[in-house]
């Protein structure tokens, strides 16, 4: 009775604010948002590249096998998520430091166990595979001040390239893992070994993709950090080793240049006596800077 | 030895171009296009919402559970595509009509066997069920000429709102399924019920990504149509029932304007009579014009 009924039907001009609209009565704002915007930057992809039905077979294909390859122990849209570098994308804009504090990097899929608490100066390197390396720094807030007893959670693969976790019968429990509490002036040290570049797991999809587009699936040597302390804001990163293969083509992008250290041979029987290391020895410094955690007006 | 080695190491303001050139080598051109373009699009969504690190979790599995409920007789993924309206985008820009021929629309999943060879004027209902309806069109070509001999496969659900792959226990094979060949003037015709709307799978993933955006999960009624002839390009298409539920807001996107067709009560005893239906009956007619295949040049 009214004026004529306006439907907006599916076109190839109107798709996303069509498809958009359907969210409309989304309760929660926040979802609404995120699928609207999903929607249209997924479209636009389509549009931009003409995709054509072949290629979307192509594609629905591959994320129904990325699915079927997740179990309890592999996580390949994680995988995936870090070789297109979504992964560090989201941990960096979630932890932007205004370049004050130290840089975040992704938090990889091998901390699912707790570290074993350890003293400052213990060895991590159970499986006594690699080159000894004493591992030292020191954790501050952002003036400087030494935060005493902050967390250092560390872990890292072993020789082979391998985490403790994924080789349950040839690691000993908690191989190369251990959490340390920084001393009265702010610092740690524990012995190690150098790390190691090693391939992230590349037998399912992801590691095709990476096949089919000339890419290798090596991370360059890294050692894992957590640095925790009450009144700061935590920071989950890596420390990499300078001259490691692989450090300017991370298959999961997770290098910043602020982030690389030298791993310096040192010729020193004495220190190494101290440290109860051989001589000569590596040494890996990497001192860490947190910012404080804001504190909300009422 | 020469001027200082320039790295791109990944930031937020250089992240799309850092993992689009790691694709650089991709001996493929077309791969290489797709997937700069994917993480460009990919990369820009997730800045342009600011993806909290939780809502990145929550996405990762969302899609691995995607993955994990697709089976031999269920896609999910598909479900999710066409929820987002992108298997009608990938349909609708490969099958450009410039407006000259009948529009297509989804194939759907349902067209997954070979429809019975049928004679003009065979009954498709095999359960019996619903209100009974001659369905009549006549396929030609952009000139209007005739299409005689074309193939016109047509599928629909039954009058429970599934297909007969759906439910093989409870409908006769070959249910509401039929292939059908033009007469000598380009004309189909055969017996059927009016079709009813009915709900996309929805126990799964997708059917909760509906529930969270307070989506339903219908298709409005429609009869699935292929037409094919020598020397033309095939469409794929459905015909909808003007006054169906859902008609306006398909959970899939799938409703062309030019698509809709009134489905009329007819009160003729004599045409009851000569095509065996019971007096009064529907009718649906729906025309389908087809472009001719591209001729390439040498």
């Amino acid at each position: 009775m009214g004026g004529p009924e306006i439907r907006e039907y599916f076109s190839e001009e109107r798709a996303s604010q069509v498809v958009g609209a359907s969210f409309a009565d989304t309760p929660d704002p926040r979802l609404r948002q995120l699928l609207t915007s999903l929607v249209r930057h997924l479209h636009d992809f389509v549009k931009d590249v003409d995709l054509t039905e072949r290629e979307w077979g192509l594609a629905i294909d591959f994320l129904t096998r990325t699915g079927q390859t997740c179990s309890d122990v592999r996580q390949e849209f994680i995988l995936l998520s870090d070789v297109l570098g979504v992964s560090m994308l989201v941990e960096t804009i979630n932890h932007r430091t205004g370049g004050t504090s130290t840089e975040s990097t992704v938090l990889g899929p091998f901390h699912m166990v707790e570290s074993p608490v350890r003293e400052l100066g213990d060895n991590i390197s159970l499986d006594g595979k690699g080159i000894p390396c004493l591992v030292s720094g020191k954790v501050t807030g952002p003036d400087g001040e030494p935060l005493v007893g902050a967390n250092v959670d560390v872990w890292q693969a072993n020789e082979d390239g391998f985490y403790d976790v994924q080789q349950p019968d040839l690691q000993p429990q908690g191989n190369l893992r251990g959490l340390f509490s920084t001393d009265e002036h702010g610092r740690f040290w524990f012995r190690s070994v150098v790390p190691r570049f090693y391939p992230i797991p590349d037998d399912g999809p992801v590691g095709q993709l990476l096949d089919a587009t000339g890419r290798h699936p090596y991370r360059p040597a890294h050692l894992h950090f957590i640095a925790a302390a009450p009144g700061y804001q935590p920071v989950t990163t890596h420390v990499f080793v300078a001259d490691s293969p692989y450090l300017d083509s991370d298959a999961v992008f997770g290098v910043k240049e602020s982030l690389i250290r030298d791993v310096a041979e040192v010729d020193d029987p004495a220190l190494a006596a101290k440290h109860h290391l051989p001589n000569p020895f590596h040494t890996l410094t990497f001192d860490l800077t947190l910012l404080r955690q804001v504190q909300w007006a009422p």
